[in-house]
């Protein structure tokens, strides 16, 4: 019934009843209930609406039946590093809204919480009414996550979100989801080999191949961030690598190099106006890294052999300076035969894109989605969630 | 029936009629058939054989039914850079026998599938029987192989493999195909997630993900040797890039490193002993070849989560002083989380992999092909074809 309102839009209960092939008493039946959980309207027929030119029974009021737009939101949680970001679909999996608020890099997760909940409120306009929603699919920065001793004790994040919103969470790695959200909505949309990377405060990425979101063995995949780009003589990474692209392509190592050149820059914002500007130094610093995630780029690119690369995150805000050198190194050592082939596109998403992917996740409906499994595997929860509350 | 007598061995027609459900009448004709194709043959059941225990007809025969192992091969071609290896399985799937002969480089086609039809006689003891076969299994290099002048007006090799063997070919990447065959019956055998390496003349690989072979949009991945390893100030790549792993890590570059170290080697066997006798120089070579494979592959477990690397090809003949290396390189650049869950094995089926994963292409019976195409895209044939024969 839900499906057929939501392919056809508002129907009369004839047309319901032609349509579903069921018969009126069970057709009724199923819509008093629907009715009653409020996740159906009803809605006096004006002229001009489709139901208006059907046939109607004789005393019976012109009614038609809708989804309640307001009913049965899908919401999806993104717990950045320094942000949190909320998304909500409606049960018709229209984009209701989204919202984000950055915190601190350390706050607490009861407090990272506090502010989804918060955030919830003002894209739902009240309590959540979560009636025809099963869980609540929530994107988390993974696999480290913060110091161990400063969350020792503390629930686990499914506990607090259990507890918070009464409902059971499905909880994957952000940018994983952010992959997932543009290869359905956003600029990948529609094909089967995806590759995203994420340049934010952290680096990280997702793959679709062959039409599938790629989890990986044990749930590790899309770690973009720890590929080696100075393997030798580079900077020790958060992960324990050395030289990995993070250390030299996250929003804070690029500032770093543009300070450490000589440039002032107290945020991305800054350096932006000095590349806008044509501040060599700034120029300088956003060609060599562009050079260096452009050839991390082809390098995947002839492993894996997307259709379409897609870059997102705050870095990506810098524009031209950066994009253009990453074109260049990609398009360097990309396999000729590919060159062409291979588009490399903006995340059109923006902030959304995680918690986007989280409602996705719930929903499962996208067929990238079809070899994914619904929960993920008990035995990888340690590896994923040790280091989270 | 087929299927019943490759899952139980040999079986009476008693055996077989209650086993499959089928009336007598209808049995008794199929097996006729089967029978007339020499597809299946009739044994007199001896002591000892579990036909024997079976209850007897009074006035039949003491006979079982057994497929036929000369009858049904299904053949796989690898024409490699400087080879051609062949191999078979009878129509039970039991590898029947392995061949190759090695060739140069530039040996004209023609005579490449000449020397197939030579080693597939020596394997199967005569002229083909493949009443019972469909297609054969072919892997080539791709995407580059020859000049183009070389080849230009010949027909292509899908033609000169019908004209010979009076089937329809499918073609594949023979690395990939190598990748396959170690995940069915090598050193990933039952694995879900592979990254398959190949170290040979060529360096290239193959990715199974979430158990599936990856084909990559356009029939392009795994083109693991075109890495960039010394993105800037590398050597020239026969693909056109510049320093990619290939122009370190394939047979010849190694040999050229040693040399250019002041070793003397003229082949591969050389700079094995030499290694093996503890030989300084080529130590340090193999010691530097390692690392940059290591990390690769550390780049590539970071990007794709597998739960086991393989490497194959002739270069892992020179043994640990070229295996601890990489070992190492992987060690220290694999991502800490998942450095105890990825393993590195050796590939078990030497030079007959790729020939081996033409055979399960088209026997096409492996659930790591449930996805894959059973035909390569027409579109992508331009790509993969153009610069062969």
């Amino acid at each position: 019934m839900l499906g057929l309102l939501r392919a056809h839009g508002p129907l009369s209960r004839g047309e319901l009843g032609k349509r579903c092939g069921l018969s009126r008493t069970t057709l009724y039946d199923i819509l008093a209930g629907l009715l009653a959980d409020g996740v159906v309207v009803a809605r006096e027929a004006g002229p001009g609406t489709g139901a208006d030119t059907a046939p109607r029974g004789r005393g019976r009021p012109a009614e038609t039946l809708a989804l309640n737009p307001a009913a049965g939101q899908a919401i999806g949680i993104d717990f950045a590093r320094r942000a949190v970001h909320v998304a909500a679909v409606n049960v018709a999996h229209e984009i209701v809204g989204s919202a984000g608020e950055p915190h601190p890099a350390d706050l607490p997760w009861p407090e990272r919480v506090a502010i989804a909940a918060h955030l919830i409120g003002t894209l739902t306009g009240g309590p959540l009414r979560l009636s025809t929603l099963t869980a609540m699919g929530v994107g988390v920065v993974g696999p480290v996550v913060g110091p161990p001793d400063e969350t020792a004790g503390a629930p686990p994040l499914e506990t607090l979100l259990r507890e918070r919103f009464g409902m059971p969470v499905l909880v994957d790695n952000n940018t994983r989801l952010a992959a997932l959200a543009e290869s359905i909505w956003g600029a990948a949309a529609g094909h089967q080999d995806v590759l995203y990377l994420r340049l934010s405060h952290g680096v990280g990425g997702g793959l679709v191949t062959g039409g599938s979101l790629h989890r990986g063995a044990y749930g590790l995949s899309g770690e973009f961030g720890h590929i080696p780009v100075h393997p030798t003589e580079g900077a020790r990474c958060e992960c324990g690598g050395v030289g990995c692209l993070e250390t030299v392509a996250s929003v804070n190592a690029v500032l770093a190099a543009y300070r450490a050149a000589g440039g002032q820059a107290d945020d991305l914002a800054d350096l932006a106006a000095a590349a806008q500007a044509g501040d060599t130094l700034a120029l300088g610093v956003l060609r060599e890294v562009g050079a260096m995630i452009g050839t991390v780029l082809a390098a995947l690119s002839n492993a894996i052999g997307p259709q379409v690369i897609v870059v997102g995150g705050e870095l990506t805000r810098l524009g031209a300076p950066l994009i253009e050198p990453i074109e260049e190194a990609l398009a360097a050592h990309v396999m000729r035969i590919s060159r062409h082939r291979v588009g490399l596109r903006r995340a059109t998403l923006g902030d959304a894109g995680g918690a986007l992917g989280g409602i996705a996740l719930v929903l499962h409906e996208s067929p990238l989605l079809s070899r994914y499994p619904a929960e993920p595997d008990p035995e990888e929860r340690p590896m994923n969630h040790s280091r989270r509350p």
